[in-house]
C-alpha cells in the first residue's frame, strides 16, 4: 500500500504566527522538498499576493525531478463568471500542472461567512473546478470544514463532494480545519466518503486538539491515499499536521510506502533546513528528528542505553538521521558522564573519582544559569580543563565594550580585548555592528596570526535567555552560541547577569573548542 | 463516565532536556495542580536525589484539596530482602498516602539491563508490591515498556501484571515507555487487559511519535480509567503525555469527566504557571494555551471570525481559559488592522486609507526585521504615532553603554541616557548588572520624576534572536521584551543589527506603552 504526501508548508505553512518566507526562502524550500520526496508541492496561492506570483514565474526555471507543483485558490466567486474571475485567471497563470482549489462543505459557512445560497455554493464547486479542467489542469479539492460540516447537515457536505467530482476533481480532500476531530471519527467518515464516492480521498489536519498525526494517520486507515502536512507542522494557529512525523510513521510503524527509506533518513536535515531558512529555532523536542529526541538525562535511561541501544528508543535514530545522545546535567550519575568521555575519544582515562568530581562541577556550574545539554562544546571543554596537562590555547586579561548613540550620528560599537598566547600578549580594538560582534572581531583579530583557521569559525546561532524574569533586566542572562567549520557544529555557554560576559564567555569556548577540535 | 488524571510533571517531566526544578519550584507547581484538580499528583522519587527526599519533607505542610500525592520508585532489587531495601525504605519515608511502582514487563529488559532471571523479576514485582501493601500504602503499578514487552512475548508481559495484581497493585498502568506505540494497538491491548484481568488500568505514553495525546485517549476508549501525563508535555526525550490537552479533549470532545468545567477553564493559566516556574518559555503553538491557539493571521480567517466566531475556532477559547487573538502582519488585509483598531479601543476613527497605509509600514518595518505578532504593545504604539495629534511621552536624544573587564576586578556596566520630556531635558547616569539594565536604570532615573508609575513596571522575559545567522555576531538582531504591571502584560520588539540597539528600542516602548495604558 502506498500513499501521496502533498506538502503546503509553503502556502499553509506560512500561515503560521513568526514566519515570513521570501521568495528567495520559498524556492529553496521548494528544492529541498522535492529533494525529500513529497508527491505535490503546494507553492502558494497567487490571486493573494504578488509574492506568490512572483514566485510561481521563478519556479518555472527550476527543474523538479520528484514533485508536482500546486497553486492554490479558493473557488470562482458567486455571481462571477469563471472566464472573468482574476483570482481564477492568476491560478491559471502560476502554469502548475496541478490546482488545488478549496471550497465549502459546511452549510454554516456559506450561509454566514460567504453569504451565498446553498445551491450557488455547489454550483461555484463545479463550475470552478470542470473551467479548471477545460484549461486542462488536474485539479484536487479541498473540502473544506468537511467533518464539521458533515456533522451539521450531512446531505449538503455529500452534495458539495459531489459537486467537486461532478466538475472533475481527480482527488477529494477532507479537511479538518479547525483541527477539532477525533481520529475514530475521522477513520469512520473517510471510509464513508471512499464507499460512496469511490474517487481517490485525501486528508488535511490541524493540530488543534493535539491529534494531526493521529488524524492523518487515521484517515490512512479508512482509505486515505493522500496526506496533506506541512514540514514540522508549521500552520495557522497551533499549526498543520506535521508531515515529517507522518512520513515516519507510515514509513517505519505502518510499513506503506510514501517514501524510500533513503529519503526518511534525509528526515532531521530537511526538518532542520525548513526551520533555518523559516528562520524559526528548530523544536528540540520535535518527534523524530529534535536534538532532544533521542537524548537520555535520567541516569537509569542512560545506563540503559549503554548497555542495549532500544531499550530507551522506539526506532534506531539513524532511520531518520538522527542520533543518540547522553546528556550531562544535575540528574547525571557517572555513567553520563563516562559514556560522555568515551564519546569525545579524548584519549583520556577518566578515573571513577574525577567523573565524580565532574559531575559535581557541573552542578556547581548549572546551580549559577550554566546549562550543558544545549552547549556540548563548553561541557567537553570542562572535561578537557579538568586535566592537569591541559593548557589552553589562549587566555583573555582584559575586554572592554562602547556602544554608544549621538543625536545625528549612525550607532557606535568598539571593543577592546587583551588576551595572552603563550608567551604573548596581544591587544587590539575593532569596531563592529554591535558590541558582540566588536568582541568577536577583536578577539579573532587578536588570536589570527596565532591560529588562521579561525577565520572559518561561523556563528550560526545566538540565543539569550533570562533566567529569573522577577529580577527584569538585573536577572541573570545565559547566552548559548552555536558555531560552525563546515559541517561540523558545536555548542557553547556562558551565564551572567551581564549580557556582554555571558557572551564572551561563549565565544571563548567557541573559539577554544574550534582549536581543539578537528583539521 | 470519569477519568483520573494523574500527573508526573514533577518527577517524569523533569526528566526533560533543559528542565531543573528546585524543592521550591516543585513545592509551588505542587500547589498550582492541586488547584487545578488533578487526582494524583507524583512528586518525585525519593531514591533517586536528596532533593526529592527534602521535597517530600516539606509537602506534608501543605494541606491538598483535591489531589492525592505519591512517590515513585523502581520494584526492589533481585537478591536484596524487601524490607533491607534503602531504596524501598525512603520510598516509605515520603509518607505517601499513594506510592507507585514501576517495574518491567519487556523480557529484553529483564535479562539484558536488569540482568536478573524472568521469575526473578516477577518475584520482585509481587514482592515490592505486597510489602508496600503491608506497610499501609495504595499502590499503582506502571508496567513499562507493556506494550513493546507484549509484542515481544505477551505471555511474560500478561505474567508481569499478574504478579502485581497478586502482590496487591489497585491499579495497573500501561506504559508506552518509548513512545513507539499506535493508538489502535493501544486501544486493543487495553481492552484486552481490562477484560482478561479485571482491575482498573491506566495508560502512560510518550509523545516520541507525536501520538501520546491520541494514544492516552484510545486507551481511555479500551477502558482505561487513569491517565498519567505531565503538564505541557514535558519530559524525557520528546515528552510525556500532554495532560493539559487530554484534559481538554476528554472534556470538551469526548464529554468523559476528569475536572470541572471551571477547572478546565484554568488550563491557560496552569500550563502557563508551569512554563514559567520551570523556566521556559511557554509554546506559543501549544494547542488549546499557546498564545497563538486561536490566533488568525491570514486575511480571510481573519475576516471570517469577526463575521462569525466559531468558523476558525474549534472551541469558544474561553473554555480552557484561551482568548481570540487577530495578527498585524505582511499577510494582513485592512480587515486586520481595523479588527485590531476596535480590540484596542482607541477612540480613534481608522479610515481605510490609513489601515492601507499601517499595513505598509508594517511591512516595510518587517522586511526590517521587525514582527509585530508577538508584540502587540509595539503594534499599538505604531498605531498611535500614525495620528497627527500623537503626542509621545518622552523622546531619547542620547545614550551610551560602557562594559569594562579588568583582570582582579568585578565587571562594570554603566549607561549614560539624555532624555526630552515636554521641554525639559534629563541627562542621567547609572550602573546596572549589565547593559541593558543599566539603560534601563538610567531611563527610569530620568523618567521617575514626571512618571511615578514607571516603578511598578516590571520586565518579565527578555528574548533575542539572530535573523540572519551568515552574517554571525554581525548579524541583524530581534529583541522581545515582555512586560507587566500587575496583570496586564504586554510585547514589545526592536531590531537591529546592534543588540544593545534593539535592547534600547524594545525598551523604550515598554515604557511608552505602560505610559499610556492602563490606570
Amino acid at each position: 500500500m502506498s500513499v501521496e504526501l502533498y506538502d503546503t508548508t509553503l502556502r499553509d505553512g506560512t500561515q503560521a504566527e513568526g514566519i515570513s518566507l521570501s521568495v528567495e526562502d520559498k524556492l529553496k524550500i521548494t528544492r529541498k522538498l522535492d529533494e525529500l520526496g513529497v508527491h505535490y508541492i503546494e507553492g502558494g496561492w497567487p490571486g493573494s499576493n504578488p509574492k506568490d506570483v512572483e514566485y510561481f514565474a521563478r519556479v518555472q526555471e527550476m527543474p523538479l525531478q520528484n514533485a508536482l507543483l500546486c497553486a492554490f485558490s479558493y473557488t470562482g466567486r458567486a455571481g462571477l463568471r469563471v472566464d472573468e474571475d482574476t483570482n481564477l485567471a492568476m491560478l491559471l497563470g502560476a502554469r502548475t500542472p496541478v490546482v488545488t482549489i478549496v471550497g465549502k462543505s459546511w452549510d454554516l459557512h456559506v450561509t454566514e461567512v460567504l453569504r451565498v445560497s446553498e445551491d450557488q455554493n455547489l454550483k461555484m464547486i463545479e463550475e470552478t473546478i470542470a473551467y479548471l479542467r477545460s484549461k486542462g489542469r488536474r485539479v484536487i479539492y479541498d473540502a473544506e470544514h468537511f467533518f464539521d460540516g458533515y456533522h451539521a447537515n450531512p446531505e449538503y457536505a455529500m452534495r458539495t463532494l459531489e459537486a467537486a467530482v461532478n466538475g472533475g476533481a481527480e482527488t477529494l480532500v477532507l479537511c479538518d480545519t479547525n483541527g477539532g476531530s477525533l481520529p475514530w471519527d475521522i477513520e469512520d467518515l473517510t471510509r464513508m466518503v471512499c464507499k460512496e464516492l469511490n474517487v481517490p480521498v485525501g486528508i488535511h489536519a490541524h493540530n488543534d486538539s493535539e491529534l494531526a498525526v493521529a488524524n492523518s494517520l487515521a484517515a490512512v486507515r479508512g482509505g486515505a491515499v493522500q496526506v496533506q502536512g506541512t514540514i514540522n507542522g508549521y500552520g495557522e494557529r497551533v499549526g498543520n499536521a506535521n508531515l515529517v512525523s507522518i512520513a515516519a510513521d507510515l514509513k517505519l510503524k505502518m510499513g506503506i510506502d510514501c517514501l524510500s527509506e533513503e529519503q526518511v533518513r534525509s528526515l532531521t536535515e530537511v526538518a532542520h533546513y525548513v526551520s533555518e531558512v523559516a528562520n524559526l529555532a528548530p523544536d528540540s523536542r520535535q518527534p523524530f528528528v529534535g536534538a532532544s529526541a533521542f537524548a537520555h538525562k535520567g541516569g537509569i535511561h542512560a545506563d540503559a542505553t549503554v548497555k542495549c541501544r532500544e531499550s530507551y528508543q522506539h526506532i534506531d535514530p539513524e532511520q531518520v538521521g538522527n542520533h543518540t545522545r547522553v546528556l550531562i546535567s544535575e540528574l547525571s550519575g557517572k555513567g553520563n558522564v563516562l559514556y560522555k568521555v568515551g564519546e569525545l575519544d579524548l584519549g583520556m582515562e577518566v578515573s571513577k573519582e574525577e567523573a565524580r568530581q565532574l559531575v559535581q562541577q557541573i552542578k556547581d556550574l548549572e546551580s549559577k544559569g550554566f546549562v550543558f545539554e544545549g552547549a556540548e562544546g563548553s561541557a567537553e571543554l570542562l572535561l578537557r580543563r579538568n586535566r592537569a596537562d591541559y593548557e589552553p590555547p589562549f587566555e583573555l586579561i582584559d575586554f572592554m565594550v562602547v556602544v554608544e548613540h549621538r543625536q545625528g550620528r549612525d550607532m557606535l560599537s568598539e571593543a577592546t580585548v587583551k588576551v595572552r598566547v603563550g608567551d604573548e600578549i596581544k591587544h587590539t580594538a575593532a569596531e563592529g555592528n554591535g558590541p558582540v560582534n566588536a568582541l568577536d572581531a577583536a578577539l579573532r583579530k587578536a588570536l589570527l596570526r596565532f591560529y588562521p583557521k579561525l577565520e572559518n569559525v561561523q556563528l550560526e546561532d545566538y540565543k539569550v535567555r533570562i533566567l529569573d524574569g522577577d529580577a527584569a533586566t538585573a536577572a541573570k542572562t545565559r547566552v548559548l552560541i552555536d558555531s560552525s567549520i563546515g559541517q561540523r557544529r558545536w555548542g557553547t555557554v556562558g551565564s551572567s547577569a551581564n549580557i556582554i560576559e555571558a557572551s564572551w564567555q561563549a565565544l571563548r569556548d567557541s573559539f577554544e573548542y574550534a582549536l581543539l577540535n578537528g583539521d
